[in-house]
């Protein structure tokens, strides 16, 4: 292939040859078995430049700083803007996260409003305002303008946001699509006046580009209200807005939720709850999660005098007791000067800590939806026949706490669901009506799975998930679902699945994702096991009834022939005839048992 | 569950009651059908500060900003760092893809010991040495010490690297895991020395921190060697070390590769061609890729003065009549000062580039493996029955133009083979042996997909990647392997594909899988289908071989039969016989058909 070449004089063959050839290294470099031999300058010619394409030194003056605002940008799908129908749902999804995490922090029982407005072709406006405490007005600018800037990064506490990225990333795409500025609107408290910020973001240095402030009339005592406008598309499904908004209902029961779709419906989610979900403890790093690189720069930064000091102040579970006994392991005096503590001593340290007996971290810092809750989000927002719900204890990785429930929904009233009677009969069940947004898979689908963390439902990138692996490794056959091997089992049911943790290690900065940590692996095994026994012994039972209710019908079809045999044989009279038939069903629906 | 609260004095039930409610707004806000009543002042009592758990001042106290090394580490399983056999790969592949990236740019026929020395329990020394430009000494700090700092980042061309993150990522995990500098060699030409660095990376600062640095005797003319200590695994297998840099030789057969094992075993693949590969040019964006929002910063910062002028600079493909067509779209003088192009404005340029026609951007900036060097490196390296490759022409995605390349080995010489032989037998092919680390599966098994971008073996996320889905979704059965529904294809196969592009649109920073952008995916299928029918006509001719073989193995058992009854019938000698039988078995094979 020919191609043009940039640098014309060093277009010829021979810039393709190597400039020259490394003697084999005396250290353990092998020696290179075909390595070209040395080229031997000629005699009479002046010495030439190595024909190279770029030197060292061209090559480092092209070298530069990237921002993380111009990295997002090129690489946005990485964020969830990879598509406009992806882009609409990660906009919502950012804004109200930190709209929910806002109102629990402050102890507000949140009100969220978000509105999609048609604004063009292809184009929406999306709002969403809520009734939190609202955002001091030099913060505004950083919180939606500058990637990698917020308040949850830095502590281990259970909460949606935990990069700092997110709604930054949402505004920086809407700009990029729209180049219109976002608008804000934030007020926090009745003394304060609302303020109204119009800003962009200037990628290549990562910061807010104001256009205007004003303080406004606003009728919110305290909350904060974001516009973007962004090129998107609307559809409605298993993976829309509308879903994640409903999903979204059913893990936040104290939530009251309104939405205006684009058409201009509106759908209000009233809260179940005037609880809010316990506020959770902020905690600090477990001693068997810290990396030796980690342990080295605390130590360096601690005020603590003392390593036994230093032990006790920057890590949970660790007394007096504990910290003199991982000195003792790691053969350095209790008294030593933390900042003074060499590398040799610091990995002497690491390896103590790990050698050391610790108790497990609190788990104060987890708030489960708990099962009651986990159960009535389910009947509210999903009609199904069985309902079962389970909370795991919480556990540990790496460290860091975390929590698994498991919840589930199983039959489709609208399906071929039989009940009996409080009378011992068997009958079909009335038809609900099926929708294509139905959680609840018909009979020959794979199940649907609702998968959740920290209450924030994950609607993407399913197949990459831990929580979806879990569910294929489960055995399904055992609690009587239809089940193929390496793929999702097939039956009327919904999964909802949950992990609350200080720190969720998702696979992408998109969030839609669990990466599949062993012991987070082994909680979901369990968790699904629990649930898949309770819907196994209805399943069964549904099984039994079925069969019982095909014998019933064969019996029902028979038995009336029957009567009339009886009656030729017997002479007996019609209503003799009709009372023998009535005993005999009687008789044989009450020898059954269930 | 009850928790201890942070501020005792507000943990009464009424904190989680609501502070106050808003008035439904005026604007498009609905009304929140359960908003709970104004909490209504009691007259006598002193105003009461709203018993909030946090208030915005307080939070915004806890706001900070997120150092991007700070981030990662965090984050690390985003870098392919997630697990120490996962981190022992990641680290020889961005050490790897930077050495071929610079001798490339330089150049220079590329030259790469890869040593990987055990240390200690779980750790291993990774040493990468190359014969590339080297690097010069003030940058030295900054590309290994800084993320998010590089060469390729700001510019379209088809490079290794694209992201400035993975080698910095490298020495930040090594420090993390064992606290341990890196050192680092280079030198970059024989009247330079050669400088000796040790550093680690200060990550709350995103920046490096020097350690030791100093002129050392170097025996190599020009280079750089890196060498990272860190917590790792290692272990053969399909996604090993060694897999990966057998697979980096199959592409990249310009190279020569010298690797010793942390067993202390040496292997070189040495180098098949000494042709570089074209060297790529760098493309300035194609209008059609290019967003309102870039577009907008564009018109900010050209030096162009005139908005004819400016597209022609700043954009590919685009000659003065285009320039000119554009602004007529637009209704916007060609003469206009691009400085001075209002946000509207520009918004109607946007979308008269879009109703432009404007031819794709050049392909000279990509540089494809090409059919030959595809099928040499994959009869090299792999050991089978059938060969076929397939170049695609380029394609242009979201403005970036691309390559897909596919190649295909199949059959097994170990399993059951049979050819003919030039005299027009069939036979039974001799065994070969069959290896744990074989590239061609079992017939029974799911055929093995080698995936690459840019010439790099990706070897993680196989199931997140659009080559996956593509080959999931190509009819296998068309070209007579067995494919199970939704699932990969199943037979002794082995399917090398390529994607060449000045950007790869990778799922994740440690670029493991590729994203599924429609075009993509259009030409993945194009080019599986047309190897899938070259391989195919060979399967049916094997199918049919195999008949053959079979009704041969009928005839050879049943003539000698044969040759006995007519030897009875026509009362022949037994040379008689004999003759007549071969006889029989020549016009018997000859009259078929191949």
């Amino acid at each position: 292939m020919h191609r043009a070449h940039p640098f014309p004089n060093y277009a010829s063959r021979s810039a393709r040859e190597p400039v020259s050839t490394p003697e084999p290294m005396e250290t353990a470099a092998p020696t290179l078995y075909d390595a070209p031999p040395m080229p031997k300058k000629k005699a009479k010619e002046a010495p030439v430049e190595p024909r190279r394409r770029a030197t060292a030194e061209t090559l480092a003056e092209r070298q530069r700083e990237i921002s993380v605002s111009e990295f997002f940008t090129k690489n946005r799908h990485l964020l969830g803007f990879d598509s406009p129908l992806k882009a609409l749902l990660t906009a919502v999804k950012e804004a109200v996260d930190n709209s929910l995490d806002a109102c629990e922090e402050a102890g507000v029982l949140p009100e969220i409003v978000v509105e999609i407005t048609p604004t063009g072709e292809d184009r929406f406006k999306v709002s969403v305002e809520d009734n939190g405490p609202g955002i001091v007005k030099d913060q505004i600018p950083k919180v939606f303008g500058k990637l990698l800037y917020g308040s949850k990064f830095h502590k281990l506490s259970q909460t949606r946001g935990q990069q700092g990225i997110g709604i930054s990333a949402a505004c920086m795409y809407g700009q990029l699509t729209t180049a219109k500025p976002v608008r804000i609107v934030s007020r926090t408290g009745k003394r304060s006046p609302a303020y109204e910020i119009l800003m962009s973001i200037d990628t290549a240095r990562n910061k807010a580009d104001l256009h205007d402030e004003r303080t406004i009339e606003w009728p919110r005592e305290h909350g904060t209200r974001v516009e973007i406008e962004m090129e998107a598309r609307y559809q409605k499904g298993l993976r829309s807005v509308d879903m994640y908004l409903k999903q979204t209902a059913i893990s936040n029961p104290h939530l009251t939720l309104a939405y205006v779709d684009p058409g201009g419906e509106r759908i209000v989610y009233a809260r179940s709850t005037r609880e809010l979900p316990p506020e959770t403890v902020e905690i600090k790093p477990h001693p068997h999660g810290v990396e030796l690189g980690i342990l080295l720069a605390m130590l360096k930064e601690t005020g603590a005098r003392s390593l036994s000091g230093f032990l006790q102040e920057e890590f949970v579970r660790v007394g007096r007791k504990v910290a003199e006994e991982i000195c003792t392991n790691a053969k350095l005096s209790a008294k030593a000067y933390p900042t003074r503590i060499a590398r040799e001593e610091a990995a002497a340290l690491h390896a103590a800590i790990q050698r050391t007996k610790i108790s497990s971290p609190p788990t104060d810092c987890i708030a489960p939806i708990g099962e009651d809750l986990i159960l009535a989000g389910l009947k509210k927002e999903i009609e199904a026949d069985f309902y079962a719900a389970i909370t795991r204890p919480p556990a540990v990785y790496r460290g860091n706490p975390f929590q698994i429930e498991v919840g589930i929904a199983y039959g489709r009233p609208g399906g071929v669901g039989l009940e009996l009677t409080a009378e011992g009969r068997i009958t079909k069940k009335k038809a609900g009506k099926e929708t294509s947004e139905d959680l609840v898979a018909n009979a020959d689908e794979p199940i649907r799975i609702l998968r959740y963390a920290n209450r924030v439902p994950l609607l993407y990138q399913q197949a990459a998930c831990a929580i979806t692996k879990s569910v294929i490794q489960t055995n399904w056959r055992a609690y009587g679902l239809q089940h193929p091997k390496g793929a999702l089992p097939l039956g009327p049911c919904a999964l909802l699945v949950h992990i609350a943790s200080v720190w969720v290690p998702f696979t992408s900065e998109s969030k839609e994702a669990i990466a599949s940590y062993p012991e987070i692996a082994r909680e979901l095994r369990l968790g699904l096991q629990e649930c898949g026994r309770r819907m196994g012994a209805y399943v069964r039972k549904g099984k039994r009834l079925r069969a019982e209710y095909d014998k019933r019908s064969y019996i029902e079809m028979y038995i009336p022939h029957i009567g009339i045999a009886l009656q030729e044989i017997l002479d007996l009279s019609d209503p003799e005839r009709d009372g023998t038939v009535k005993t005999l069903e009687d008789v044989l629906h009450k020898s059954r048992k269930f």
